[in-house]
């Protein structure tokens, strides 16, 4: 089981609001995902996680397409905007969790973050 | 309401390894807390985010234990080694969600990562 967070590189944002973006899309995965057998296996194995880049908006909904496309739970966080960043701007998502293969089937060509 | 999330920089961890350790604290925070009202009010205000550095170890022992004496709820992270860092190392912490206020008490000193 996995969880994958997909992050946009070119809105350059710091490590710290990478930070908080990722833990935003993995904690409304969870929440999203509490009564799923998928979320409990994931939970058992220590949560697995796995962080991706793309470089641009576009990447980023083709991504999350193939992933709903393949079934898989999609949450795509959009910034509030308070800090570096616009608003409304998709920053990253998360993918899962889900079975492992099944993430690699259409994130498994992106770079690690 | 908020979340702080505290993280060590002597460790030297990457921007994907910090994401993932922070997303890791917030996902246990989260799970840990999910009857609250604290966590509740924090949920409906968007699930705020703060993410901050601690220079090293002592440094964030002290802060979680600031933090339990003043009743919040602590959650310190310790890494499964499989990279950058040695197994069982405590690598970041969250601290909340609660009261902004109280938080800031006992973290408003550290800086934003």
């Amino acid at each position: 089981m996995k969880l994958a967070l997909v992050v946009r590189t070119d809105l350059e944002m710091g490590r710290g609001k990478i930070a908080a973006q990722v833990a935003h899309a993995a904690v409304t995965a969870a929440l999203r995902n509490l009564g799923s057998a998928a979320f409990k296996a994931w939970l058992r194995e220590g949560q697995p996680k796995v962080v991706l880049r793309v470089g641009g908006e576009d990447e980023l909904r083709q991504v999350c397409e193939a992933a709903a496309g393949a079934g898989l739970p999609v949450e795509v966080i959009r910034d509030a905007g308070r800090t570096q960043v616009a608003a409304g701007t998709a920053t990253c998502c998360a993918i899962g969790p889900a079975d492992a293969g099944a993430i690699d089937g259409v994130a498994g060509s992106l770079r690690l973050l």
